[in-house]
């Protein structure tokens, strides 16, 4: 079971720009530091702004920064924005569900228990909590060029 | 977020299983009946007779059935048995993690603890519980021939 890349590239960006406190950040900072795909940050880039989780400014001095506090940023809101679904097992997704059980099986109502058992778990979260280590890994970040 | 095809179908042998309360079933009819690949079965069926979850007997009137009690197969010991592992995010996999953020980031511990919340949930059912429309599930099964 794992979430996709994509969430969690999401969530490291955020993370940075959680530890970043001065001025914005840029795709190519986020994928040297990373060593992450510019390509692939691209597009979490793009989508976490949709979404409205970060803002961005474009430009010679633009970049990208926080849209509002770490601490108003939950982990369950960013992973329920950018996993693509939440498809636990095939009877979860309409299109694709051929199962003969059907409603009969008792199987999928666990199994989305489950799955708002572990989304509630990061409900309790923040990008604040993530970077709770501010000290330590704001020493990570690089320095002024 | 979903959990491999293979837990899936690991799954549905185990509830057709528990629902078949006369002899034993074979990988034909369990292929028919959720029409589903028998390629896929032969392995599941096999790794679910490792794991001691079904016993299964060759020869012309041979088949599977359940080792124990569907009372006594918890639906979340399958699931840690079938899924290929529990990396939710890279950092989670010790081969493929190259996140500079290391054991300062809290999101580990943080999608850990959702992680065992999701398994934790899946521990309170058994086999039984999925199941327990026994006489709607039962009318499904295929009749002698």
């Amino acid at each position: 079971m794992q979430l996709t890349r994509y969430t969690d590239y999401s969530l490291r960006v955020l993370v940075y720009l959680g530890m970043k406190t001065d001025g914005w950040a840029t795709i190519t900072e986020l994928a040297e530091f990373y060593a992450i795909s510019r390509n692939h940050l691209v597009k979490v880039v793009h989508h976490l702004a949709q979404q409205g989780f970060i803002n961005t400014l474009r430009g010679k001095h633009g970049g990208m920064a926080l849209a509002r506090a770490p601490g108003l940023i939950g982990i369950g809101d960013v992973v329920r924005r950018t996993e693509p679904n939440f498809h636990i097992a095939e009877c979860f997704n309409p299109t694709a569900d051929h199962c003969v059980l059907g409603p009969n099986c008792r199987l999928k109502s666990m199994l989305n228990e489950a799955n708002l058992a572990f989304l509630g778990v990061l409900d309790r979260y923040t990008i604040a909590d993530a970077v709770a280590n501010q000290g330590l890994l704001a020493s990570l970040l690089p320095g002024p060029k």
